[in-house]
């Protein structure tokens, strides 16, 4: 089959093996795979992630002398089925899946693995029992966004937000945007959200932001100040005389860039008791200042990922319209495109979520 | 008055005036005064502390090319009145307080600041609204531990313990003792605590450890892990057949060290949805790796201080002898033996807390 591998730390088109579906594993046909920002990341700082994978004791357990078939944001089609199966769902169904096998002796990674292939194959060995169809109509683009989008639905969910929490998004790329519309599906309003690129901050709006901002133009923290007046000022907190100003709602920050230097900025500029919920991924060596942390006793909630149920959850959201995922999809690719997607990504400028179909001649 | 000054980053035994307490304030006597270690970050690391506190817009702004009378753990005896006070507690009484002045434009840091000195001077000024006094019969000595000891207090509370949460406790000089008397208040069992030195594991075992950790002989994980096993297994999770050995209950990690690196080492060992408190003040840079938290999804909650009730709470604890701080003191000093009580205090096998008496010949 083609696939785009990650060899030498380059991305290489070329064939290999079809995956054999082991005891209760499907072979499926993949449809369309989105290109993630950490895939961006794994490549271009790939000892560092296999590094940081380790020091975790994560399974991000790649051996970066061989192959390995990235890209675990996908919607795939049945095509045959392994010893021990059910065979519930008919061959042909379309189906998403967390991007993780199930075997006896544990889970293993789809996407960074040297031994199950991701998206940007043409087929891949799923485990049955994590199947999700994708409902009737909805189109495999957008069933494609189930994964990234669920990380938002994660993230909002363990910021674990009280009605009076005003949110602000630092960075619209794919993981900002996913925090945004989980946001406006939890109703945590308004939503602030900053990023440097204007084409990000458009589709900020897109996907329910009430407020975008450009930092060269102000701070995040400015127009957050002006949005978190508390409206019912019955529930406002009576501020000490000396403290100027209107008292402002409790600060939860969502930090979707990843990228060394952010974090020490988010608790500098950050209010007294703000809970950042760090959902970028930095997989550098971070500076942070404890003092800042502690003179304001601030919160950092590291997240990855998302439960089954809110995988789940997301594809039906998705399926219903209560997450608008049109607007982010921004390119799309065969196997040879991969390369070329990788590069473009790089600038904020014209994508959001390039998708790989690797079926494509 | 006769006083220990900081002075050109050294300390300096000086006369100064006696202050005057204006309205709403008293001019008390020290009668003894804790030396923390936040006064030896600060000595130490003066501009470094005067900076992070800048920038986290706290209330620590001393000029160091001016003299600073450190000392906010203390014991004092009200002296003379300011005006506008309503006098109820009567001249002679002993009197703790937290180290802060109110006034009108803003509460001001006694200890940490140019303007109102700290304990390490025969005489203070303090805002007669925050005084509670030392209940009848508990030494002078003992109610000076009050500040100390509220800082373990508030960190446990901060902490949210959830009734199957295993602490572990990172370090046992002062900080880290007021937290395990706390974690023992508050019924948190087993108590696993680590420290390199043996008079501080003693200490740790006498204000309520279960278990102290050499971490030169194991790590403190391994006890942990050890003691952190269900003992009522029916609320134990289920684990995947594929993970070895028991379940653990949830791991709660007190950050008592304060230097960097620290953070870091904890971060990684910690198992995944460990909630790390940070009660250690590091006053410099300190390198994280976010990867570990976003693996494991670790929370860091960073602790400061207490409340005005935890405060009162923690000095009618010392009173009704439900926090045992007689072991901790280990020596006491006029104001001419300040500056040898620092450097006594860098070595942590003889010395927990020292008490200022600035009354002494």
């Amino acid at each position: 089959m083609r696939a785009t591998v990650m060899r030498n730390k380059r991305l290489v088109v070329t064939d290999l093996p079809q995956p054999e579906p082991g005891p209760g594993e499907v072979m499926v046909k993949t449809l369309a795979c989105g290109i993630c920002g950490s895939d961006l990341h794994a490549l271009r700082h790939a000892e560092q992630f296999v590094e940081a994978s380790r020091r975790a004791g994560s399974v991000f357990t790649m051996d970066l002398t061989r192959d390995v078939v990235m890209g675990h944001e996908f919607c795939a089609e049945i095509v045959e089925y392994g010893p021990e199966t059910t065979r519930v769902l008919r061959t042909g169904t379309r189906v998403c899946s967390r991007p993780s096998l199930i075997r006896a002796d544990g889970p293993r990674t789809v996407g960074y693995s040297n031994d199950t292939p991701g998206g940007y194959a043409e087929y891949m060995r799923l485990t049955e029992s994590l199947l999700l169809p994708v409902p009737n109509g909805l189109v495999t683009e957008h069933a494609a966004l189930t994964e990234p989008m669920a990380v938002g639905l994660h993230a909002v969910a363990k910021a674990r937000l009280e009605s009076d929490d005003a949110p602000l998004v630092i960075g619209c790329g794919p993981v900002g945007l996913a925090v945004i519309a989980a946001l406006r599906l939890h109703g945590a309003r308004p939503i602030v959200a900053a990023d440097f690129s204007a084409r990000r901050r458009e589709l900020a709006t897109a996907l329910g932001a009430d407020l975008v901002v450009d930092p060269t133009q102000s701070t995040p923290w400015q127009s957050w100040r002006e949005a978190a007046v508390w409206r019912d000022t019955s529930r406002a907190p009576v501020l000490p005389p000396w403290i100027a100003g209107p008292p402002r709602r409790p600060a939860v920050v969502f930090e979707c860039v990843g990228v060394p230097g952010v974090l020490d900025q988010i608790m500098a500029a950050a209010p007294r008791g703000t809970r950042i919920i760090v959902v970028g991924v930095c997989m550098e060596a971070d500076t942070i200042y404890p003092m800042l942390g502690i003179s304001k006793e601030l919160n950092l909630q590291f997240v990855l990922g998302y439960t089954p149920d809110e995988f789940a959850a997301t594809l039906d959201h998705i399926a219903e319209g209560r997450i608008p995922v049109a607007p982010l999809i921004t390119g799309k690719v065969g196997v040879e495109g991969v390369a070329r997607a990788f590069e473009a990504l790089a600038s904020p400028e014209r994508h959001a979520k390039i998708l790989v179909e690797p079926w494509r001649a």
